[in-house]
C-alpha cells in the first residue's frame, strides 16, 4: 500500500529534567547502587525523562511550536521541571 | 571551606530508549492525551530515560569508560533498551 503523506515528518527529542533545587530520590538510589558496584568516581546522579515525538508539520517552525505547546500543556511540570528539545526533519512530504 | 578536587569533573548525559520493536504503553498514553488536547499532528510518542552523572576522572577516556560500565551493569536493560551518551568536562582539577 502506498501511503501518501502530504507534509514532512519531524522528530522532536525532548529532555525533561528536575530543577536543581528539587531533590531527586531516584537519582540518589542509582548513585547508591553504583557505589555498591565499586564505582566510586560518580559524584552525583540525576534522572530525567526523554521523550521522542514524530510530528507532521508543513515546516520546522510549526513542528517547534507543537513541541513547545506539548511541553507546556502536558509533558513538563513548570514548577519542578525544566525542558529542552531539538527538532529535525526525518522525511519529506511525498508518498512512502 | 576550600574543597581541593584533585581530578577534573565530567558530566555524562545518558539517553536510554526502548528498542523499536518493544511496545511503549506510556508513550501511547501521552499520544492519546495530546490528541485529547487537539494536537493531532503528533504521529507517535516514545518515552525514554535521561540520566546525568557527574564523574571524577583524570581524563575523558576514563569518564567515558565509567559511563559505559554504568550503562551496561546497571542503567540499561540490554534486551529491551538502547543507550547513547555524551561526556563533557565541566570543571578542571583545582581547588573550588
Amino acid at each position: 500500500m502506498l501511503i501518501f503523506r502530504g507534509t514532512p515528518l519531524y522528530l522532536a527529542k525532548i529532555t525533561i529534567t528536575l530543577r536543581k533545587s528539587i531533590l531527586d530520590p531516584q537519582g540518589k538510589a542509582i548513585h547508591h547502587a553504583l557505589e555498591s558496584l565499586q564505582m566510586n568516581s560518580v559524584q552525583e546522579v540525576r534522572i530525567g525523562k526523554h521523550i521522542e515525538m514524530k510530528i507532521d508539520a508543513p515546516n520546522k517552525e510549526e513542528a517547534v511550536l507543537v513541541t513547545e505547546t506539548a511541553c507546556k500543556k502536558l509533558l513538563a511540570n513548570p514548577v519542578m521541571e525544566d525542558y529542552t528539545f531539538s527538532v529535525e526533519k526525518i522525511s519529506e512530504g511525498f508518498g512512502i
